[in-house]
Formats: C-alpha cells, structure tokens, sequence
C-alpha cells in the first residue's frame, strides 16, 4: 500500500531543504522499492501570497488524510505586519490543533563532529541525547480567553489563558515515559507548581500516571527555570524531559543550542493512534526557522529536514532500519568533514544545500 | 536621618548568607558613620512555622514602611506539601504585589575570575554583562482566573492566565530605557507575539513608548525562544533585556548560569517612585535560591546577598561611592582567589560564609 506523504515545504529555505529530502524519497522510491507517493502545499507566507490564509482549507483536508506531513519552516520579514489571524505561524498552529498532535518530541542530540560548534565546554556536550516531549496543542497557546481589548484612555489589554485537563497531561506523561524505557528510563518533568495552578495540576498528574503504570522509570520533576539554568550547567544530566507548550517552546531551542548543531535538529509532532488502524497522525519538521536571510542561495543546511524524515521512517512507517541508515549516513558525512556554512569548520569543506543533499544520499 | 532597612533572611541559607550583610552594615555605621537601622521579619517556611502563613500582616506592614527590604531566599524541601496559598514563595509573590515592585533588575555579569567557571568557553563569557530588567508584578504570576477545578469524572483542570495592560508595559519599558543610557544605550524586548496576545501588545507598546520617549535608544525585538537560544550562542551580544515576569523569571535564569557566578548575582526590585518623596519601595534579593542542602553548615556563598546589599546603597540611597566601593571589594577578594565551595578552583584558597564575608569587609 502506499505512503502518502504530503509536503508542506513553507517559506525561507523550506522549500530548499524539502528539495534534498524530495531526492531520497526518489531514490528510495527507485533502488529501495519503497512505496511513497507524494503530494505538496502551501503554508504560511506563502499560502498567504497565493490564498490570503496561512494554510487553505483544501490542503488542511491532504494533511488530515496523509499517512505523514513534511513541514519546512515559516515566516519571514515579508509578513511580518499581515494580520494575526493570517500571519505565517497560524498555518502551523492550526495544523497542529486540527491533527491533534499534542506530542512534540525535540531530540538534542550533539553530533561528535560537531561538539566543538557548541558554546559550551565540549566535554559538557560531547554524547549529549536529550529527548524533549513537549506538549503542543494545549496551554497558552490555545487556550480562550486570548484576545486584546481596548479599555479606553488609550489603554488595551492583551490576555492568554493557559489550561490543561488531566487528560491532557496523562497522555503526554504517557509518551514520555514509554520513549524513555527504549533509552536511559529517566525522566525530568518540568513546570512552575510555585507559582501556576496549571503547574500543579501538571505536577499531581504526572506522578499519578508514573505511580499507576511507568513506577518502573525514574522520575523526576525540576521547577522549569531551574531546568533551564540545568540545562546549561550539565546537560547531560537529562535523558527524557517532559513539559508543556510554552516551557518546551524555550526549554527546547535552549537544549537546541546547547548541541551546536542547530541547523541539524529534526522534530516529530504526532497524535494518538487511530483505535482501528493504530496509525497516528504525524508531522516532522526541523527545529530551526526560515532564514530568511540566507533563503534562495542554495546554502542552506539541509540536514535538519532530512533527519525529520528519518524520523517520520521511524515514527510513522516502523522502517527502523532505514531510518538507522539515513541518521547513519548524517553522522559519516560529517565525520568526513563536508560541511554547509552553518556548520563550517577549519580543515572541513563546505558545500551547499544540494552537494549535501548529494553527499548524504551516497552514503 | 536613619535609613531604615528591615531584612528578611527567610529560609536555608537565607539567614546565614544575611549574616555577613548585618556586619557590613554594622562597619558602615561604625566607621563610617552610616546611619542604618535596623529590623527583622520572618519569611517563607520560617514565617510558616511560626504564624501559619507565608509572611505576617506584621511583617508585611514594616516592609511597606521600610526604605528598602532585604531579602534572603525562601522555600525547602520541609514545606513541600504545605497548602498553596501559604507555600513559602506566597511570601515573597506578596511582597512583589503589594509592595508594587513591578521592575526587577537582574544584572547578569561575568566576573573576570570566575569566566573559566561557566559552562561557556570563556571567550563567549568574559567581560560579559546584562541587565535583565523583568516585568515582576503582572502577568501569568497574578491574572485571575487561577485555579484548579474539578470537572467531574477524575477531570481537572487547571487555569492560569496571562495579563498584561498598555500602562504596566509602559512602565516597564521606560525603566528598561532609561538604564540603558547609563549603559551601552542598547535594548532588547523579548516576547512571543507570534503566539500569545499578550505578546502583540507588548511588542506594540514597547515599540510605540520607544518612538515617544527614548529613540536616542538602540531597540531591537526577539521572540523569547529565540532568545534563550542566542543567549546561549552569543551572549555578549546583548546590553539590557526587558522581558514579561515569566520569560524574564526563564530567561535570567539562564543567564545567572552562563556567566559561571550564579551563587553572586543580586537582584533589585523597585516599585514606582513616590510623587512627594520620590523614594521608590525596594527590595533586594539574591538570584540564587534557599539551597537547604547547604544551609546551616557555615559554607553558603554570601556574595549574592552582599551585592544584593550594594545595589540598595545605589538604588535606594544613592549612595553610588559605597556601592562601587563594595562591588570592588567583591571582585578584589575573587582575584586573590579566596572562595567559597560552589566557586572553588585549583590553587585558590577555600573559605566558609563568614571568612568570605570578612574577606570582603576588610577590602
Ligand atoms: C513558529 C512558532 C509558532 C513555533 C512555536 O512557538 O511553537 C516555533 O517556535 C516552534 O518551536 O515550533
Ligand atoms: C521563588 C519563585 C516564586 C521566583 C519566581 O518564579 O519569580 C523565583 O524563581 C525568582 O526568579 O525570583
């Protein structure tokens, strides 16, 4: 049966680095007898270009129906005064809400050729697997009241409204400590109980789930600054981090960082699995941004999308082995010194997004 | 006339640290003929041990007449499971709110001898210094509705809320400013627009009160995320910060860490000034927190607390020689490589809470 998978490539370098993941899925497609079948959109900037929305109503539907989406980046300079309601992110968001993907998982793994692009002491980062599990369809970033009102006097009122149900944090809890009994069986849960009711809330549920079905993994809970301040004294401390929308959103681009190896960092949003089919819906897209700056150039780091795509083989099409294989190929091109811009080190060569793309597909 | 000074030492390691304060304040008014006077109240689990709650109406009234409070740390693992509303931090959440110190500033420095202690390579940290100036009194730390409510069907659900209006943004942005000239005339505004509302007017705010007031100032703005991620990557790009409560609380954190001098950062937090006096309500605290697993041994660095001490001279008594004087004294002490346990390297010599606070006394 084929895999549908459908693109969402977006805007900035999106659309580049999509182009190196689109030639693996030929090549796999062609040598590997793979079964994918592929389809594209548009989303954010460009969706609005072309819809004045940030994702149309007909490639919402493909997304809902793909086994799979592939997502690029978001954004740009050019949108930066379009409405709130049409701006570039919106298309994200409503992907993530409408497909319920309530569980972000963010590796920050630190590539051994790249331990020394860290900003910290690479005896800190050297080996470094941290998963975040982030929740990602609830607390403030969808939460109602958010509105601005206008008080009068000259004076607004902006407000966001964080909410979680047990429900809610049952589930991603239980996405964590499963992921966490196929690695070190640890995890850190991290809130702000000391001044949030939702963090307290967080705090109780997640207990009860580790007392009622994981007491196997060890667990942890870290008020959410002093994990940041964690995070950058001795990451390494860290196997499975757990948290919601807001403290994932910084906690991981913090953890991100810390890696060196931004440019190189794939994400996996999935949903809960379908009680006939056991299939989830899935999205996977990198960490980093649009980049604008640099869009265009062919200079683009396109690992980050094409270690995404490794984990959709893993997460969305059980095709371990493949995905072993791609992250494989990743680590050796970089072992052997090719190098985009981003990651440019002496005595390495640079190449660009396509040369990349090329290399990680001979290996 | 006496300036009238009321300490709360607080918790852990909060007394002791407050100790060496008391002898430095002693010696002002000894030799130097300083006119403080003292008083002391109980916060935290202190406070709750004794009266029940988080802090006494006692207390709270000499804090609201004091010229300045100081602040020690609050919080240990022996009130972990007290009621909510007189956790210890409710104590310190109420002083913030009543005493109205809605601007906290949090100078995140480098210590020249203490770069090689940062998780940083050194040349990412050294002669590194920010000023986080964080929004403490609105926010998710305050907006109602906060609470926990049962659904029904073992469902709860936990609410905070996000609150921010044009004045209180003002106000923040206009400390931020004018700090900013007395240094490298620079300021950065953090939040997520491009998710919360909260965020949009803020960023509106921020930006309309720099065109009416400060232009002269150089204002750029970053989304939060992202600004977690350059302080890790770059962060002596950055001269004043200005942030909401709760990515101010995130984000100086992180910044307390990579300077590599966490147990020496103070902090102020300063109300409005009063229309008749001028004298704005102040308290002082260190950024560090209670550490019960040192308290009570003699070892706590006391060096936070004591710049906590030197911003009140600045801030609140403008008394500006003083404090230089006792900030020097601070750094002369760590380049004879005297220390305290948590900052102790090779070849440097090892001392308890009170040598060191000799040590500075002496300088
Ligand atoms: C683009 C933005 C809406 C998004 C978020 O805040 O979740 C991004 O920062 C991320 O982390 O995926
Ligand atoms: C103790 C706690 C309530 C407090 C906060 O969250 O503001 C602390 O983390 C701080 O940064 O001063």
């Amino acid at each position: 049966m084929a895999k549908n998978l459908f693109l969402l490539p977006g805007d900035g370098i999106g659309p580049e680095a999509m182009g190196e993941v689109r030639k693996i899925i030929a090549y796999m497609n062609g040598a590997m007898n793979a079964d994918f079948s592929l389809d594209e959109g548009l989303v954010g900037g460009s969706a609005y270009d072309a819809h004045g929305v940030a994702i149309s109503e007909e490639d919402m539907a493909k997304a809902m129906a793909a086994d799979a989406v592939l997502f690029g980046a978001v954004g740009g300079p050019k949108w930066d005064s379009v409405a709130y309601e049409v701006r570039p992110e919106a298309g994200l968001l409503r992907l993530r809400k409408d497909m319920q993907l309530f569980a972000n998982l963010r590796p920050a793994i630190c590539y051994p050729a790249l331990a020394s692009a860290s900003s910290l002491k690479p005896e800190l980062v050297e080996g470094l697997d941290i998963l975040i599990v982030r929740e990602l369809t609830g607390g403030v970033y969808f939460g109602e009241p958010k509105e601005i009102i206008d008080l009068g006097n000259g004076q607004k009122r902006g407000i966001d409204t964080q909410i979680y149900d047990t429900y809610e944090i049952e589930r991603i809890a239980g996405v964590a400590f499963e992921l966490a009994r196929t690695r070190k069986n640890t995890v850190c849960s991290m809130e702000k109980r000391n001044v949030m009711k939702s963090g307290v809330l967080w705090n109780q549920v997640v207990t009860e789930t580790h007392k009622r079905s994981y007491s196997d993994v060890k667990l942890e809970h870290m008020l959410a600054d002093a994990g940041g301040m964690q995070l950058v004294r001795a990451p390494k401390q860290f196997d499975v981090i757990v948290t919601d929308n807001l403290f994932g959103d910084m906690l991981s681009d913090v953890a991100a960082m810390l890696t060196g190896s931004l440019g190189m960092l794939p994400s996996a949003s999935l949903g809960t699995a379908d009680a006939k089919t056991g299939q989830r819906k899935a999205m996977y897209e990198p960490v980093h941004g649009s980049a604008p700056d640099i869009a265009g150039k062919g200079i683009a780091n396109p690992i980050a999308m094409i270690a995404s795509f490794a984990m959709c083989l893993r997460y969305s099409f059980n095709m371990i082995s493949e995905a072993d294989h791609l992250e494989k190929a990743i680590a050796t091109v970089l072992n052997k010194g090719i190098r985009t811009g981003d990651i440019m080190a002496e005595g390495c060569h640079q190449v660009g997004t396509s040369e990349m793309g090329d290399a990680i597909l001979k290996e």
